[in-house]
């Protein structure tokens, strides 16, 4: 059954209703949500059941709905009379686009919880998008909440059900998709995307976030979905991507690459940001423009859709200090870990004490990744005897790799292959923009003391 | 026995060879190091085997020796004759203060073996005095090699070798110590040395060191070097600092404070710098100037010496991350670790199936600290619920204090009690200027990406 481009049990409640284009609706969400706009046909795009209403505003939003809520018929406005909605044309422009908003928690979606005092997760994609009108301007919104968890709780199962679900979105035809995501491991989850999606990703996905929560009147969450629906919707590269304030001030956001990021200050609205590589562009969300700061990108429609998903969830990922770290490599050598990363000191050393640790890890076939904890440079094994005793006991160097996206690659890694010499040559090659080849000196930050 | 101020075997050696000041001499060392010079009476300051000479370029320096160097006289030039060495107050003003150089082994006492092609740690202090002759225009320098190692290798026990030593140096009356230290574990030493000599350091401490080996052209030892003899000898503060390289060139070195400091590149020259505070100084080396760029310090002089040695070996700090951080903080308080470091995410957060490892290692004695791998910025448990969730099991959140230091001073801490709240009271304290009530918006670097 197709009713105005309705189908399922939208259909069947519509047409039992009575209801048609035109009629003034309120819908009645299972969570004590409550929309009234004017019912409009539905695009043909993706077979969900998502209720199309034109708001008050101006806006169109598609609305989740399931056999729970309420729907009601409060009133029908012809074209023309005094309380008909304004044409969309002589309102606000909407976009042309579709852009599909996947929801898995963080505080972008949350509110205080005004019983304990603290900030948890459960706003849902769609109540974003309504407090949010905004959005609509780049693109019509579809929304689904996959995840409402705070990021830290993020695990490689869970990137996993991301990746499956933002494939099936993107299989479905839409222009670009935006990953709401907490801040604090959105880094991790972006690397895993990129790596899942180094094959063939057709259109952009932007990932944002909020360090305040929307429902704070200092809350970057607007301002961020705002700039990653322009990029999923307009960005004429298809590369997974972070879209977080570039600023403190709501100027510009910056659009970085996936695998280059990290979360770089507890608080502050602009504490993402890109090392040891450029973001890929500037956005300015109000603006509606995109300055391209790496033109080296994978266009749009360039490839089509590819999936390599799957992570091994039994990879230690240490810090190297002046503890016990030999010891340390033992246990989880003992303990039965796929992969070690160790974040080394300076170009990516260990004490020498841990070089016997790392050889017997080697030789029972756990790999040995080393990046560095300076975080900004380049992993180097052949400037010192330490390190050239580190190569000789078999550890896989990672030029400049972030230390958590080397962590995050060889668990992708070690899903596809636990031999040792191909976990190398995977390590080693460049899949997803994780590493280059050189720098220039102005990718380090300036530190001004005043 | 006194010989123009020497004593024991050097005085010995003096008489019986009939050397006097004003004679030519030539010391070959047992490592091969030659040095001639003009010997002059021994300065009284301390009862070393230390020779004085004055080099033919006009400076003086004090030279280490032992029983099997050999010392032969060379001649004698009478004072007037052309041969006769320009007076001091003719050729260079020599500072008047007295400096000690403690070497612990990096890069900037290292050279390339050219049998392996590696750089190790094999440059003596007299030897780099030798070579940069700039120390000595604001100092007479002593100097001893007290480790020969690359910094990765650095364990607490030698933190505590350092602090031993640095406190007799102290106690015999010198302006300042240089410490000479590589650069990968420099910070986690600065922090050691910041706890023990909290209670009292009547003179600075600076740690320098270099990025690039001393035989290499573009060697930054001796500008950092000069920079922190600088310190050692004129800075109004007392307190344990880093001085090393402020920008690429050679134009200032910053003086961090050991408890703020951290590596944040692989290679470049100004790869250390100040989290989440501004350095104590800036310092021009070749321009006698000292900048204050933070004036609550602790004065040259306010305090007498007092040492709080001692550091806690089985002390675990781990990272977290997406994986089975439950898992590994189990093993941890199996293991018999003493105390846990976790750099949280964002705020100081775990994953929540961790909380019950944190909880149950806390009810075992195990103190569980948690900082933010972010870095910059504060940790703050009451945001989120997650967070609440943690202090309720116990954890101790340390605010703005660096992951890295958290960890050294857990150790430190735990060298002095085990138990529990008076753990929580001494990691909540800030000790040596570790933490910070609040910090001004300009202690976060500039990210321009041009």
């Amino acid at each position: 059954m197709d009713y105005y481009g309705y189908r399922g049990f939208i259909a069947r409640i519509l047409s039992s209703l009575g209801l048609e284009p035109g009629d003034y609706v309120r819908i009645i969400k299972s969570n004590g949500l409550v929309i009234e706009g004017i019912l409009l046909p539905r695009y043909s795009l993706v077979d969900e059941p998502i209720l199309v209403v034109k708001l008050k505003n101006g806006y169109n939003i598609g609305i989740r709905v399931d056999e729970s809520d309420v729907l009601e018929k409060i009133g029908r406005v012809e074209r023309g009379s005094p309380g008909a909605p304004v044409p969309l044309a002589e309102s606000i422009e909407v976009g042309d686009k579709h852009v599909f908003i996947l929801g898995c928690g963080g505080t972008v979606a949350s509110r205080i919880d005004y019983e304990t005092g603290a900030v948890k997760p459960y706003i849902s994609p769609e109540e974003l998008t309504l407090s949010i009108p905004e959005l609509l301007k780049y693109a019509s919104i579809d929304a689904e909440q996959l995840f409402s968890i705070l990021s830290e709780d993020m695990k490689p199962w869970m990137w996993s059900k991301i990746i499956d679900e933002t494939a099936k979105i993107i299989s479905r035809g839409y222009d670009g998709i935006v990953i709401t995501h907490g801040t604090d491991t959105m880094s991790y989850t972006s690397a895993a995307l990129s790596f899942a999606f180094h094959r063939g990703l057709p259109v952009p996905v932007a990932m944002t976030g909020s360090q305040r929560s929307s429902d704070r009147p200092s809350s970057d969450a607007s301002f961020n979905l705002v700039a990653a629906t322009l990029v999923a919707s307009n960005a004429p590269f298809a590369e997974v991507t972070v879209v977080m304030h570039g600023e403190s001030s709501d100027t510009y956001a910056l659009a970085h690459r996936g695998v280059r990021i990290r979360k770089m200050h507890t608080s502050r609205r602009d504490a993402f940001h890109s090392i040891n590589a450029r973001p890929l562009a500037r956005v300015w969300p109000y603006d509606n423009r995109i300055e391209i700061l790496d033109w080296n990108f994978r266009k749009r429609g360039d490839y089509s859709l590819a999936v390599d998903n799957g992570f091994d969830e039994k990879v230690a990922y240490i810090k190297h200090y002046p503890g016990p770290i030999a010891e340390i490599i033992d246990i989880l050598v003992d303990k039965g870990f796929h992969g070690i990363v160790i974040e080394g000191t300076g170009f990516g050393h260990v004490s020498s004490d841990a070089i016997e640790s790392i050889r017997r890890a080697v030789e029972s076939g756990v790999p040995v990744v080393v990046a560095s904890q300076t975080l900004f440079g380049r992993v180097n094994l052949n400037v010192y005897s330490t390190g050239r005793k580190m190569l000789e006991a078999g550890v896989i160097p990672v030029e400049d790799m972030l230390p958590e996206v080397a962590y995050v690659k060889l668990s992708w890694v070690l899903a596809r292959t636990r031999d040792l010499k191909d976990v190398r040559v995977m390590m080693q090659a460049n899949i997803a923009g994780e590493m280059s080849l050189r720098h220039d000196l102005n990718l380090y930050p300036r530190w001004v003391y005043e």
